[in-house]
């Protein structure tokens, strides 16, 4: 694939966020999502409804849900099966958080203690099953059966991938191609699904559905790839978690994996020591940034970012032009120059 | 509810294992399911295929897809379908005990070092959940949405269930009320679902559906009183586990609770001492069971899973006559029957 870097002028840098601007083109619809997901989240156990209630309320980005809005109303499709699918599809992403957060030992998340700090690993596990499980029953309650296909398949590709990157961690032998693959499941697979149930429901035809699922997925992975990479580089304040948490796990993400390609026996000696030993000093992460930025490892990430955030707009050459479509230009263009 | 014990002659003691015989009779279904199960479970990242076939491999009962299947014969329905279904079932099923593995942190299932203890807590639930969601894709291959209803309900009730157990573990105030909410969760809800797919596949009325799904409903309840008095009394070889696990995790189980509600000062202060304080010594265990046969606790909790079992045998005089049926009733008598 030639890499093309996105020109400058194609990003409207004055612009505020471009997810609150489409939050507010989309208002209505995305309070419409809050409010189901509010009824939905409705147990008679006491504990589910305060972990989800926990969970839900400290927000996030709720770009998926807004992906699934936006690509219903850009072909016009019935919102109001938008909106109970777009909480689905934040249903999903939240129960996976759940179980991310059981595995990866994050201390943090969206700036707040994780949910199984506070709850216990147990009721995170179990939390989560039931988020996921009844994101399946609002999709029997929509009742198409595509949809359906979509969300499964795509629930069952996210569990493979996570399991992925379970073996891919602290194995410097991870190569670009492993990484690829781990993103596309563990976190481009849902952008693609949320992306392909709009045209689903506007009974758009399946080439349509197709591209816009295309776009979910590069849009996605340009997303994945900005995360590692601010994952060392991020404002800290903005991101609300603390920065070097990949490095401190032993994650292997874009940035490493290209360094550790160009890497001198001495560096690949630290890479080992710090991913494969598990053996750091507080002093690592600035050596860690030196040898990444020695080789523009940064840069190098953010170029495979932004080839894929130029195909997720070429993917939205088949949606009518509208404000909706401009808008998710900018969303695009955003994902990959936010600094958190 | 007046409580009637099974007689004697009700119960045919000669016979084998009844999951046997109905096995024996399904034969060519349950390999069928087998294959099935064996086939979906294929991923193309290695340890998900490892955790999943070593799962699978270690058995167990297979009760709940033998009454799928045995539910679906038994009005002649399509057995093609009831296949695929019995192993959505199955998956359900493990990976429930997946997640209640990193939960409720058994040494040992099913006679084997626990999947967590062998492939770490996260690749257990990751696994879990690529089990879970491949039995909706499973369930979408099948294509029919009151049975995707009837299983997306019942994991959610499921899920629900289980940190219900969460808040009642280690807390001497869990009433029997309490505990039946949990039972019939966590336990008997698969077991309900189980049996009703079954007609739904075979397209009886709702009615029938119904009195099949309390069927297992009764069985699923009966079945799981009697595990909680096994875990205590149990052939500690046939069980395959060790005796006096739920009594370590302090599991509030109707054993316990029916004492409690008799315990002097004294006897309560030991009960709090090991579940409330976690404070035990190795000679507690004899000590409470001295406790639990003072109040004839095994004996009354049998009496209760009897009256469940009655019940179950009863809700199946909807099903036309037929060897099945009949040993449908000798397994619900060897539920309570049996030592392991």
């Amino acid at each position: 694939m030639v890499q093309q870097n996105l020109k400058a002028a194609d990003v409207n840098n004055n612009s505020a966020n471009p997810i609150e601007n489409i939050s507010d083109i989309l208002d209505a619809d995305m309070k419409a999502v809050n409010a189901i997901i509010l009824e939905r989240m409705e147990s008679h156990v006491p504990l589910v409804q305060q972990l989800a209630s926990y969970l839900i309320a400290s927000g996030g980005k709720r770009i998926r849900p807004l992906l699934t809005l936006a690509s219903t109303a850009i072909f016009n499709g019935d919102m109001k099966r938008a909106h109970l699918l777009a909480a689905c599809v934040e249903f999903i992403h939240t129960a996976t958080l759940l179980h991310d957060d059981v595995v990866d030992e994050s201390d943090e998340r969206r700036g707040k203690a994780s949910a199984h700090t506070v709850f216990g690993n147990q009721a995170s596990v179990l939390v989560g099953d039931f988020l996921f499980s009844r994101s399946f029953q609002m999709m029997v309650d929509d009742g198409n059966l595509d949809i359906l296909r979509i969300l499964s398949d795509a629930s069952a590709i996210i569990a493979q991938g996570e399991v992925m990157q379970l073996t891919t961690a602290n194995n410097l032998e991870t190569s670009m191609n492993n990484y690829m693959e781990v993103i596309k499941a563990k976190t481009a697979a849902l952008f693609a699904a949320a992306c392909e149930v709009g045209p689903v429901i506007a009974e758009q035809d399946p080439d349509t559905a197709k591209n816009m699922a295309e776009f979910g997925m590069n849009l996605g992975i340009a997303f994945q790839i900005v995360d590692d990479v601010l994952d060392y580089s991020a404002n800290q304040e903005k991101l609300g978690k603390t920065i070097g948490d990949d490095f401190r796990e032993g994650k292997m993400t874009a940035p490493v994996i290209l360094s550790l390609e160009k890497s001198s026996p001495n560096e690949r000696d630290f890479w080992k020591r710090c991913f494969e030993d598990q053996n750091q000093n507080p002093e690592d992460l600035m050596h860690a940034m030196k040898i990444l930025n020695k080789y523009d490892a940064f840069t190098h990430s953010m170029d495979i970012a932004k080839t894929y955030a130029q195909s997720a707009i070429k993917n939205l050459d088949i949606a009518p032009e509208s404000d909706l479509k401009k808008l998710l230009i900018e969303l695009v263009q955003f994902t990959i120059e936010r600094e958190y």
